[in-house]
C-alpha cells in the first residue's frame, strides 16, 4: 500500500511554518504497514490544489492531507477533493449539529460560514473530531485508469488530528490489509550522560543491518534509544524487541529513566507515588518551567504547588529567606528548598537558585538543592549554553538530582 | 516565477528527520521574488524520483532539491535528472579534481565512489560547494511543451545548502528578473475573538486576488494576519502593505495585542512598563505557565514573582488564603490575586482558580481575577476543550483580562 501525505496551507508553503503533521503520520503510516512515497506541500490556491491531488489519487493507494477544513474563504480543501473525486458538495445534518452544538456548548452561536464545514463530497463520510469544528473526511475515490484511492482529510491542528487519526483511520487501514504487518518501536529514555558515552557503553547495539534496529537521538540532553521491528502483529514484534532493550537496561543502569514519551518528571513522580511522598519546588532560573512540567505530569497530588522566585526582597516576603545570601548560590538554593518543604509541609521540597549574571562564561553554573527530612542535597551544573536551551536543560538536571536522591543515589 | 522545493531522503519520507531545509529555502525563494507553488519529499528510490522531478519540470519554473548528492549507492539526484532531462552523466574533470583536494588537503586518498560526485547531466554546471565533496548541479531543461525549467541541485547538509544558495543561487535567480522583486510580510497578533467572528469584521480583506494578500492562521486561539505584498524593494512594500495594517487595526481595536512575533506577555509587559508597574502572578489551574512566560519575556524586572497552587491547604499556608473556599470559584481567584498582590508589594497581583473537576462538561469555567490598588476584576472561561490547549488557553485569556485591564477596557 503506497501513501502519499499532503499539507495544505499557504503558511506551510511560503516557509512561515514548519510542518510537523507529516512527519508524525509518516511514522504512523509506516507502523500501519503502509509504504509513504511522496509528501506534497500545496498553497491555499484552488487549480494548484486539485493538480496535487489528482496526480496522488492516481499514484497512490492512501492519501492522507491535512488542512484546509477550516470554515474561511482560504480553507478550500472540502471543493478540491470534490473538484478532483469529480462529484458534488453535499451537506451533512449530523456533522451541522455536531457544529452547532459544540458553539453552544461554549455559550455561542455558530456564525453562518461554519455550516461550509459540513458539507462533504458526495460519497464521502465524515471522521468524528472530538476537539474541534471541522469534522474529518473519508472518501475512496475511482482511480481514471482502473483502481481506488482511499483519501483521508483531517484538520491541520495536531490536537486534532492525533487523535482523529487514532481512533477512525488507524485501524481501517491495518484491517484493509490481507496480510497484515505491522512495524513496532519500542524507546528507552535516558538522561546524564553525553551521547559518544552513552553508545561506548553499548556493545555493537547500534549498528547497520541488525535486527531490531536501534536509533540514538538526542534532545535537549535527553537521549532517546529506539529498538524497531517488524511482524505479523504486536506480540510478535514485542517478543523480538524484549532482549534488546533488556541489554540496554543492563548496560546503561540509572541513566535509563523511562520508555517512550516519559519525560523526568513522570520519573520522579513514579518514586514518589512509590513511596507515597509528596513535593514542592521553589525556583529562581527557571521561572516556573519545573512547576509547570511537574502540575500537567502530576495525576495524583504527589506535586503539592510551589513558588516562582525573581528576587531576594520576593524570597524573602515570600518564604522567609534571609535576604543578605547571594541569588546565585548554592546556599540560597539550600535555603530556598527547605523553606518551601516547611510551608507547604511536603516531604521534598526542591529548589534552584538564579543563574549567574554571565550564564554564558566557560565556568558559570548553577545550583539546585533538595531537602528532605534526612537533610539537604545540593549540586550544581554547568550552565553556559544558549537562554532557551539552558533554562529546560537546568530544570531537566534538577529533576534529575531529585530522582537520584529518591532512587538513594545521592548522598 | 512558480517554483518547486524537492526534498529527498528516505530519513524524510519515513518520518525520521524533520525537513527544515524546505521551511528555509521557501523563505528565501520568497524574498528572491519566486512564488513557491510545491514542495514534493520523496525517498531514495529512483522511479519515484524520476516521477517527481518529471511533473515538477512541466510545473515549475524554478526547482530547487536537496539530498541525494552523497557517493554512496542511494545517492540517486545526478542519474534521476539526466534520467528526466533526457541527457547522459559525463565527468567534469575541474570538480574531481576539487573533490580529490579535499581529501589530500584532510590527508586520505579520496575513495574510488566518490569520483561520482565529479559526474553531471549533460548540459549542466557544477555549484561550487565549500563545506563538502558534493558540488551542486545547475541546470536549465527543455519541458516537452517548451519553454524551460531552471533547476538547482543542493545537498541536504544544511551547513553546505545555505553557503551554496546565498553565493551562487540567490543572486543568480534575482539577476534573472527583467524587472528585480521581492516579498514582504508584516504581521499582526490578536487574542480574545474567533477566527471567523473576526473575519467577519474585517470588510472583505480576506478576499483573494488582493494586494497586499491577507491571510488568517491560528494557533492556541491566538489569530495572525499577515499581509504579504511584493515590490522592487522593501520600503515600497511597506508603503503598500501599512494601509492595509490601519484597515486591520481600526476595525478590530484591541483585539489585536501586537505584531510579527508577539506573544500576550510581551503585550502586558510593554503596558506594565508603560505605567512603570509591577506584577506577581497566583495560579492554579495554569500550573506555573503564567510564570513561566512571564519570565521569559521579561527584560524589565516588571514580573516579581508568584506561586504555584495546587490545593486550599497550601493557599492557606503560602498565601494565607481562607481554606473554606470553593477551588473552582470566582471568590478564590479574587482573594488569590489580593493575596499574591500584598505578600511581593507588586501593583497588580493576577490568579487563575482551579478548573472543575469536570473541565469537559459542557458549561464548564475557570476563573480569573486581576488586584491592584483601585479593587479587584473577575472574569470567567469556558473550559471545555483538550487539556493540553486549555491549559495555554487559559493562561492566555487570563493574561488578557491584564492587558484589557491596563489598557481601561474592563471595569
Amino acid at each position: 500500500m503506497l501513501a502519499e501525505i499532503i499539507a495544505i496551507g499557504d503558511e506551510l508553503i511560503t516557509g512561515q511554518r514548519l510542518d510537523t503533521n507529516t512527519k508524525w503520520l509518516s511514522e504512523r503510516l509506516l507502523e500501519c504497514g503502509s509504504t509513504v512515497a511522496f509528501h506534497t506541500t500545496v498553497g491555499d490556491d484552488l487549480a494548484n490544489n486539485i493538480d496535487v491531488f489528482r496526480i496522488a489519487i492516481q499514484r497512490a493507494d492512501i492519501i492522507v492531507c491535512t488542512g484546509g477544513l477550516g470554515p474561511t474563504a482560504d480553507d478550500l480543501t472540502r471543493e478540491v477533493i470534490a473538484k478532483a473525486a469529480g462529484v458534488p458538495l453535499v451537506l451533512d445534518e449530523d456533522s451541522l449539529r455536531h457544529i452547532e452544538n459544540l458553539y453552544t456548548s461554549r455559550g455561542r452561536k455558530m456564525p453562518e460560514r461554519n455550516r461550509l464545514q459540513a458539507e462533504f463530497p458526495a460519497g464521502a463520510s465524515p471522521i468524528p473530531n472530538e476537539h474541534g469544528t471541522a469534522p474529518g473526511i473519508a472518501m475512496l475515490v475511482k482511480r481514471t485508469g482502473g483502481g481506488n484511492c482511499q483519501l483521508y482529510a483531517l484538520p491541520g491542528v495536531p490536537a486534532e488530528l492525533k487523535p482523529m487519526w487514532a481512533s477512525s483511520i488507524a485501524p481501517e487501514i491495518i484491517a484493509s490489509q490481507s496480510e497484515p504487518r505491522i512495524t513496532v518501536h519500542r524507546r528507552l529514555k535516558c538522561f546524564g550522560a553525553g551521547e559518544s558515552h552513552l553508545e561506548e557503553m553499548l556493545p555493537d547495539l547500534i549498528a547497520r543491518g541488525r535486527d531490531p534496529v536501534v536509533g540514538i537521538t538526542v534532545s535537549d540532553a535527553t537521549i532517546t534509544l529506539r529498538a524497531t521491528t517488524s511482524g505479523p502483529n504486536e506480540a510478535a514484534c514485542l517478543e523480538k524487541i524484549e532482549p534488546t532493550l533488556q541489554i540496554i537496561r543492563d548496560s546503561l543502569g540509572t541513566l535509563v529513566y523511562g520508555q517512550e514519551d516519559d519525560e523526568l518528571e513522570h520519573a520522579v513522580l513514579r518514586l514518589l507515588k512509590e513511596h507515597q511522598q509528596t513535593l514542592s519546588v521553589a525556583e529562581w532560573a527557571t521561572g516556573g518551567l519545573l512547576s509547570e512540567r511537574l502540575e500537567l505530569a502530576d495525576e495524583e497530588d504527589h506535586f503539592v504547588g510551589g513558588a516562582v522566585i525573581r528576587s531576594l526582597k520576593q524570597a524573602s516576603s515570600s518564604l522567609g529567606v534571609a535576604a543578605v545570601l547571594e541569588p546565585n548560590s548554592p546556599q540560597l538554593a539550600e535555603a530556598l528548598a527547605e523553606a518551601i518543604r516547611l510551608q507547604t509541609g511536603a516531604d521534598y521540597g526542591l529548589a534552584v537558585s538564579a543563574f549567574p549574571p554571565d550564564r554564558n562564561a566557560p565556568e558559570a553554573h548553577v545550583f539546585a538543592a533538595v531537602a528532605s527530612a534526612e537533610g539537604t542535597r545540593k549540586t550544581r551544573f554547568a550552565c553556559s549554553s544558549h537562554p532557551a536551551i539552558v533554562r529546560a536543560r537546568t530544570a531537566k538536571q534538577a529533576m534529575n538530582t531529585l530522582r537520584l536522591t529518591l532512587l538513594g543515589k545521592v548522598k
